[in-house]
């Protein structure tokens, strides 16, 4: 019946600092921005949702919702372009924080973003897909 | 570069709380699972994490995330399964909590998962792709 996850939310405390790391290191497209509250991204079929918790946690519109912590999400790499996405990234200072190869064949790196959520981009096919 | 968002976790209290609502309520494919840190689900590409903050918070053999809050995310309906999926799940007990329709088209509803996760449930299209 559910196709796929087509939003992730993550919540971070400053969305300028965010939207230059998404749009300007990652390479999303910026789909939308609100000051004060909110910074869209897309990537490929999927949203990236980065909200100001202030924001998002006291709305009465829109049911509310907030997080704090270390969040987690992966990217998937377009074929065969893993390496470049890993160097590209190494070369805007990004610190690439650990690297692993998975049972079902297949590598991810793991990352920061500006708060600390931790990215990891995986080849396609690591989850037998 | 990027393909898509191929992983977004959540961060749960009970494991099996959540098992019973996402593999029975919504009817996703279970396809992980380790006690006391994990439930692992399929949706079409994506892959919903559903993990115990308390486990992966202190891990060192993977880079450590955890969360708290009442997270967001949404799951898209497959075309022309909308009302059918809203039905089933108020069937199931399940609460909405709003219904709202979007500048782009396409409607959306809200709900909340056992740890109060602000879910959604949105027609395609409604981000204009």
């Amino acid at each position: 019946m559910l196709s796929q996850i087509k939003e992730t939310a993550i919540y971070v405390r400053d969305l300028q600092r965010t939207k230059a790391f998404y749009a300007d290191v990652l390479g999303l497209p910026l789909i939308g921005e609100r000051g004060g509250r909110h910074v869209f991204f897309r990537v490929g079929p999927s949203i990236l949702l980065c909200f100001n918790a202030e924001a998002t946690r006291d709305e009465v519109d829109v049911p509310r919702h907030f997080g704090e912590g270390e969040l987690h999400l992966a990217f998937e790499a377009e074929a065969g372009r893993y390496d470049e996405i890993k160097a590209k990234l190494e070369e805007a200072g990004v610190e690439i924080e650990a690297e692993l190869s998975w049972p079902r064949g297949g590598r991810s790196f793991y990352f920061r973003d500006p708060d600390r959520h931790c990215l990891e981009v995986v080849e396609p096919g690591i989850w037998g897909d």
